[in-house]
C-alpha cells in the first residue's frame, strides 16, 4: 500500500486537523473531531448536517459553509459516523430553526441518523438520497445507493436554507432535488482503504466495473475497457431512462472523479456526455466537473444529471462559500 | 493503458472542447484550438500568456480568467506548444497595453515563447519560473524546472495587472514572487503519456522517486517509502534551505497533488507541513490544497512555500474567476 500516510489508525484525524488547519477562516472542528462546524451560524436558519464515511473528500466537510451545510460527521473511512457524532453536530448547529439531516441512502448511515434524530430532543427532519441508478441493492444498502447527486441536493437545499426556509420547506426541497437527479458510475482501479491494506477489489488490464459505488462496491457488471464515448453512452442512457426528461430540458452535468482520474480526462468525459445528451435533446446549463465524490484513489468517473428549473437554476447559482466550492462569495 | 478516452491522437482536442464548454461563461477556444482565452478583455490591461504541455490541468488554460490569466496555449500531452500558438494568443488578447508570457523552464518553452517574442511586433516580456529546488539541471531543462510554483505567479501577476500595472511592473513583480517561491515533489507512482501507452518510469513496490519532476523525470534519488513527516521535513527542508526565511516570516502553503493522489492524503500533508513550518518559525498564512499542477495520473505530491508580504497577500486575496480558482468574484 502506497500512502501519503504515517500511521494507519491516524489517518482521518491528521487528515481533518490540515483540513481544518486550511480552512479556518471557514470551518472549525469539534471536541473530539466529532464534526467539522460552521465558524459563524446564522441565527434562525434551519441548521444543515451531513456525514458519513471518510474517503470520498471533498464530501462532506469540503462542502461545510456559506450556501451549503452547517456541519459534517466524519467516519472513518467508508464507515458511518456514530449518533453521538451527529448529535453532538445538531446541539452545536442547531440555533432554533431545527436541523436537516442530508443522508447518502447506506444502512448504516441510515440506522446511526435515524438514531440520533430520535435521540436529539430538538426539531430533526432527514433526506436520504439516493441517486445512483446502477444497482437496486447493493453491498451496503437496500434500495438505490446515495453518490455525487448528494452535493447538488447538499448545494441547493443549503442556498434555501441561507434564504431563511422553514426545516419542512426544505425537506420538501431536498426530496424534490433528489427525485430530479440521477446518476451513474464507472471504475478501471480499485481503491486501497488504509486499515485494509490490500485493494478492496482487482480488475484485470482491459477490465472496467460499469456501474461501481463509491466504495468500489460492485456495479452492473465487469466488461471489457470501452471508449469515453460508449461509457457516456451506458451511463447517461441508464440515467435518461430513469428521467425521461422532456426534450428541451435544462440540466445540471456533473461529471466526478473518483480520485485517480486526471482532470484531462474528466473534461474530455464532458464532450462525450454532451454529445449523449444533445441527441436526447437536453440542454447542459450548469456544470460542475472534478473530483468531489471521491473513493480515495480509485481511477474512473460518474456522470450525474439533475434537472433544473429556474428556482434550482437560482438556487444553485446563489452566493456559496466552502473549502471545495465557491462562487459569488 | 487505462483511460477515459476514444482515441489517443483526439485525447487533447475533446479535453479542450469539453473544457471550452463547460466554462464558456468565462472563457472562448481560439481558431484551430490553438489557444483558450478570456470572453471578456479589460482596454489596456497588460495580457497576460501561459502555456505548455498538456497533462498538467488545470495548469494553465484552468487559470484562464478575471484575476489571472488572459490566455493560455496547450500543447499535446507533455510538449511544448509551438510559437505560432504564442503569436496567435497574443495578437488575440493584446489590447494595447502589451503582453507578458509567463514561462515554466524547460528548453521547449523557453524557446518557443522566445521565438513568439521575437516575431510578435509587440510589446512582449517574459517571467521564466524555477521554483523546483530538487534539482539544478534535469532531463528537458538547464537550471531547475518551473513547477507549481507557476500558479502562485500567474496568481499574483495576474491580481496585478487587473488593478492596471504596467508590463515593466507585472515583469518585476513575478520575477520577485518566482524568487519568494520554492517546491519539491514526490511520486509515488508513474503515469501514462497517452501516445506512448505504458508507464514513463517504473517504482518499485515500497519505492518513491523523492525530486520528482512533473513530466515523471527523475528527481534526486529513488528511496523507500517513507512517512508523510519524513516527506514533509525533507521536501520541506530543502524548501527552507533555499529561501532562508526569517523567523516569524510569513507564507503561502500549496500541498499539489499530481494527479493520482486523494484529498485525504493531501490534507494529511498539510498537516505534516505544518508541524515543520512551525518548527522553523514560519508562519503559513494562506493555504491551497488541491490537485492543480498535475502530472496525468501519477500519485504523489508536491509542496510549494511562497513567502508573501503586505502586497502580495492582499493580491492573493482579490477577485479571481477562473475554472479552477475562484474567490470574491
Amino acid at each position: 500500500m502506497k500512502k501519503l500516510i504515517n500511521a494507519v489508525d491516524a489517518v482521518l484525524a491528521e487528515s481533518l486537523d490540515g483540513f481544518a488547519a486550511a480552512h479556518a477562516d471557514i470551518l472549525t472542528m469539534g471536541e473530539e473531531r466529532k464534526f467539522v462546524r460552521r465558524r459563524t451560524l446564522k441565527p434562525g436558519k434551519v441548521g444543515l448536517i451531513s456525514g458519513g464515511g471518510s474517503g470520498h473528500e471533498p464530501l462532506h466537510a469540503g462542502f461545510v459553509g456559506l450556501g451549503m451545510l452547517d456541519a459534517a460527521c466524519p467516519g472513518q473511512v467508508f464507515t458511518s459516523p456514530t449518533p453521538d457524532q451527529m448529535l453532538a453536530a445538531a446541539e452545536a448547529v442547531d440555533t432554533g430553526a431545527g436541523v436537516l439531516f442530508i443522508v447518502k441512502n447506506y444502512e448504516g448511515d441510515v440506522m446511526n441518523f435515524a438514531m440520533a434524530a430520535e435521540m436529539a430532543g430538538r426539531e430533526v427532519a432527514t433526506v436520504i438520497t439516493d441517486d445512483d441508478v446502477a444497482v437496486e441493492n447493493s453491498t451496503y444498502t437496500t434500495g438505490r445507493r446515495g453518490v455525487a447527486g448528494t452535493l447538488i441536493v447538499e448545494r441547493i437545499v443549503g442556498a434555501a436554507a441561507e434564504q431563511g426556509r422553514d426545516l419542512a420547506a426544505l425537506q420538501a426541497l431536498g426530496e424534490a432535488v433528489n427525485g430530479r437527479t440521477r446518476s451513474m458510475g464507472v471504475a478501471l482501479s480499485s481503491c486501497t482503504v488504509p486499515a485494509a491494506g490490500t485493494p478492496t477489489f482487482t480488475l484485470g488490464e482491459d477490465e472496467m466495473e460499469m456501474g461501481v459505488g463509491i466504495h468500489g462496491e460492485p456495479g452492473r457488471r465487469r466488461v471489457r475497457l470501452a471508449s469515453a464515448d460508449a461509457i457516456a453512452e451506458e451511463m447517461l442512457g441508464s440515467v435518461l431512462k430513469d428521467l425521461a426528461p422532456r426534450r428541451g430540458a435544462e440540466a445540471l452535468l456533473l461529471v466526478n472523479g473518483f480520485g485517480g482520474t486526471p482532470l484531462m480526462e474528466l473534461y474530455l468525459m464532458v464532450d462525450s456526455a454532451r454529445r449523449v445528451l444533445e441527441g436526447a435533446g437536453v440542454k447542459a446549463v450548469r456544470f460542475l466537473t472534478g473530483s468531489y465524490v471521491t473513493s480515495l484513489e480509485m481511477a474512473g468517473c460518474s456522470l450525474t444529471l439533475s434537472l433544473l428549473d429556474a428556482e434550482t437554476t437560482a438556487l444553485w447559482d446563489a452566493p456559496l462559500h466552502t473549502p471545495a466550492l465557491r462562487w459569488g462569495a
